[in-house]
């Protein structure tokens, strides 16, 4: 738009929501829950901070803050320890940690060609980590019994205290067929009964998109911390997005945005499993760049090979690479133009179509997207790998506990089916 | 994906600001702050409404509601007048009207071929509306003059305790050169300079995308009220998008979203005016029409000839119409598989190519859209007309005065440079 940065509307973007009422007035005890919830959150996204810092960063005073840390402790929830080197003369403030070792949620993931289950301590890190396999044809309700499996196996060595806060699982909507085809699975309304049936599971345990949950993941802890305006690019079987818009997540009015591997960018092109024609995904996919190095149809092993033999120089694979790199950045750059993003963050197997085509993506993105939204959005490989949609699920099963952390009924509400 | 409806994360999408600290408890001054805020929002988007009526809507008790009309009332934003019609006995809940007839704000609109200024009413009602012809080349800051001289003329027919609380201007970032072809003007950073050299602007005066506003007025007053998830799509010589997602407007990380006339829909396109090939608006903008209908290139008037002649049934101009209407489906499948929305708001020329051929557009979504989302996907004409981006400037001018009722400081700081 013509409109200088200075004059952009801020008043419309970010704060007030137009045609909905203001909330109404926040009593003392709701205050003290948001604050509650302001300490917990700081230290589980930035690690042990000390109360001064604390104190600094919230804008709230030193005695709210020492108040709040101690109830946060005696909840178990933080601990509280004089720092191991006190730097400058007087009493040390006292550094609050998240306790990461006790508060845990449980990270599932339902990926093209794996099942995936984490412990999740609070802060953000791994406890502990199983896999199986996905096999072809397996739906996603299918596959709730092996991963309830999983959990249950994680589940023998966890402390006795320890607090399970809730859990969340990541589902992709690309499964491979018994005959190795891709398919795309329809809204899968069974997963939920299957999740309760497996685990006590209740309002506390919740699916979300892969795409979704990774590109939270890189906001809150990997290359897009900061970036309020971000489109996250997954890649394997399919390609989707994650899309954050003033720093939320865009899920759209049932939950299904961010489907970018269904735009049409070559009306010419290929059939889609979608039954669509030339999809994105059918330019960009891994079937795509296996087809283009002239390697049969195959999984995970074969994409990596044909990745590194690129990286190495083999001319087949590295002429694969960069058509599927010319056909990124033709999308991207339709994005670009779409959503105006201060980043956008490649995952999956793009980031590594990213990291050697860059070149060429960004070539396209010159003569494609429009200078004002061109200039300024920057181009990133995604830094957490493939534990991004665990840890974004994580993040998605904390929230409660986030938004309420006194409220130990949430915890008791979630738990897994225990054997015993 | 694959989660259903049921276990969407509404705390994902909706309420959290995921990396970033819950606000700090509020105070008492700013609890009455909102409060009169949501009252005085309450009834500019509503109409009048019984005292009665908005203790139930905004779940305030009696006396605080009778409080806050009063305060609104003594500042002279509101009148409070007994019902002309008791339905029923006891005493009457007095009405909250918004004074539309005092308290206004100037909307302005730098439109392809026209510069519009109105004067409008709080609640929404155009008091006045002037407007002039914009030459073909005439940049943004040229056409700040002349609008400057439309609102002095509007402004020597108002009362004399009239309350001017701010301004905002739409504009658009497609202009017709002299010779006739469409460009597309870069970010313009001398307009905000304009603006304040012609009116007292300061921080009152915002400017926004034209389709944004008229995205936002058709969301607050016009055919998508209710509806949270939003693309309302805007085709005149060109075409652009205003997208509402939750129910806060996609600005974009430097303001540029939604320029979805630059997607790439047809690499073996014709070249466009931003410099790519096979842009959206090469194949649905008027000029398309227009080429398509046989027709020399032209105005708005030739546009307009050419949806009656198909509405009319002449075999070249609905061939035409059916052709673009075949693109706009194209590209709208394309936007509902990124963003998942409630609605598709077709407005400007778009909305007659909508009309005609609705058949068409939705063949094209029901073979390119993923079921998961055409299902419940509402496409729907635009019911404001030509008004929209004026009337969404105008919100936009409101947005402070809501925010922050009693500060006519906001008002004093926004104003005219009046030749008195």
């Amino acid at each position: 738009m013509a409109a200088p940065v200075r004059s952009r509307p801020s008043g419309v973007g970010r704060n007030p929501e137009f045609g909905l009422p203001s909330v109404p007035g926040a009593s003392q005890e709701e205050i003290r829950r948001q604050n509650l919830g302001a300490v917990l959150r700081y230290v589980h996204l930035h690690g042990p901070t000390s109360r001064a810092e604390l104190t600094s960063r919230l804008g709230l005073n030193r005695s709210t803050i020492g108040a709040l840390a101690m109830d946060l402790a005696a909840s178990g929830l933080v601990t509280e320890e004089a720092p191991t080197t006190a730097r400058r003369a007087g009493r040390p403030s006292l550094v609050v940690s998240p306790r990461s070792d006790r508060v845990y949620a449980h990270a599932l993931s339902i990926e093209a060609d794996r099942l995936r289950a984490a412990r999740v301590g609070l802060g953000g890190r791994i406890l502990d980590l199983r896999e199986a396999s996905r096999p072809g044809g397996m739906s996603g309700c299918e596959a709730v019994a092996p991963l309830a499996e999983l959990v249950r196996d994680m589940q023998r060595s966890v402390v006795p205290d320890a607090l399970l806060v809730g859990g969340a699982v990541a589902v992709t909507d690309t499964t491979r067929g018994r005959d190795g085809t891709i398919r795309i699975s329809g809204a899968d309304e069974a997963l939920n009964a299957a999740l309760e049936a497996e685990f006590v599971a209740g309002p506390g345990f919740v699916a979300g998109d892969m795409a979704d949950l990774a590109a939270l993941a890189e906001h809150v802890r990997g290359v897009a911390t900061g970036i309020n305006d971000l489109v996250y690019l997954h890649g394997d079987v399919g390609v989707s997005a994650g899309i954050i818009i003033g720093g939320r997540l865009m899920v759209g009015h049932r939950g299904h945005s961010g489907k970018v591997g269904h735009m049409v960018v070559n009306p010419d092109g290929l059939p889609c499993g979608c039954g669509s024609r030339g999809c994105w995904e059918t330019e960009i996919g891994e079937a795509a760049l296996l087809r283009h190095a002239g390697r049969q149809p195959g999984g995970p092993e074969v994409v990596a090979e044909v990745l590194r033999a690129a990286t190495d120089g083999e001319p087949a694979a590295l002429a694969a690479v960069e058509r599927v790199a010319d056909w990124l950045g033709f999308g991207v750059a339709n994005l670009v133009n779409v959503v105006n993003p201060d980043a956008v963050v490649f995952g999956g197997s793009l980031r590594e179509v990213y990291t050697i085509g860059a070149a060429t993506v960004r070539r396209r993105l010159d003569t494609m997207a429009l200078p004002a939204s061109r200039e300024h959005v920057r181009l990133l490989a995604a830094a957490l790998g493939r534990d991004a949609a665990l840890i974004g699920a994580a993040e998605l099963a904390f929230d409660k506990l986030l938004a309420d952390p006194l409220n130990v009924d949430v915890a008791g509400r979630v738990g897994t089916a225990d054997p015993a």
